[in-house]
């Protein structure tokens, strides 16, 4: 395991838009903030979802589509840089009326509503072409 | 995105009474210490579990009440003030002997063991009425 | 609810090893680092799983395995004292291609890629075995 030992730096309270992108809305704030490294925590419930899930054999994503309301229960993220851009890797559980889940990488959902909490670290965290699982992973 | 700045004030581990209630014993400890602002992680199993799903086109509840035990992976929430009370708002996922899942906005669970974080902030996050989605949240 | 207040000590951010088992390469960390008391939060995928679900009235825990590739959505968990060994306690929601999800208590799964980050607290959380639910929980 390669890992950095980080200094924990501004902390921030949010409460996400309705009807925007949770991971776009995400990753706005952390560039008017100028954050280049943090992991946050959400819960709250979106109008749709598209998740990826990553094919390990093929080595590519495949997308799903849900076009239906959910409970998020809950998001775990963090932000990076990826090709020049702040980028909120963001997993998310989500659930249906009768409790039923799905879960995986979340691409993109329209936000009904959301409550985070992020946690800045005081370094820069950039992304890099991985050769064994042709991900982008940390340079630690 | 609406959001605050916030410094971190007290942090503590728990570990939740074995028959209580997992909600209402956070918002007892947070009666307790004067937690007016904060997010918790946790761990562990109950032995029942209610959870609300959120309606967004009606605009209501529905509730959905589960008599069996689960293991806790994870739960995720935050305090805040909601009608001159502490709410410890909670999203978990919860899970079978066989792995299934259901998950959502818990209601009120019985404790069978649980392990928790929970950092405070130096701030008060109360909940106000939204009149676009119909729930209560922070005024940021 | 017994609770302890403590001080944020150390942070870190990782990369979890390909190939190398999730919750082992944690505990080697923590061995390797010296950490007596930490939450962390992780996300990522893994080539397989076994989960375990504690039977609450058996009183035993019963495994789980999943031979197959998952996304981790999210992984919660802790590093404290059991036996004389650090041990990371840790709960998982995976996720299939379908958006399907398994989640429980890990006992092993092989890494395809994964990001943690770690907080140590400036105590020294130690299990002990609790005669009500069999389990070795905290003594706080």
């Amino acid at each position: 395991m390669d890992y950095e030992e980080v200094e924990g730096a501004r902390e921030y309270v949010a409460r996400l838009d309705h009807g925007r992108d949770w991971r776009g809305q995400i990753e706005d704030f952390a560039e008017d903030e100028g954050i280049d490294a943090a992991f946050f925590y959400g819960l709250g419930a979106v109008q749709d979802a598209e998740l990826l899930f990553y094919d390990q054999d093929e080595q590519v994503y495949d997308s799903i589509v849900f076009d239906e309301p959910f409970e998020v229960a809950p998001a775990v993220g963090n932000i990076s840089w990826l090709d020049d851009e702040r980028f909120a890797h963001t997993h998310m559980t989500l659930s249906r009326e009768d409790g039923s889940t799905v879960a995986g990488h979340l691409d993109a959902a329209t936000t009904f509503a959301g409550e985070l909490y992020v946690r800045e670290f005081d370094t820069t965290l950039e992304r890099e072409h991985d050769a064994e699982t042709d991900l982008d992973l940390w340079g630690l």
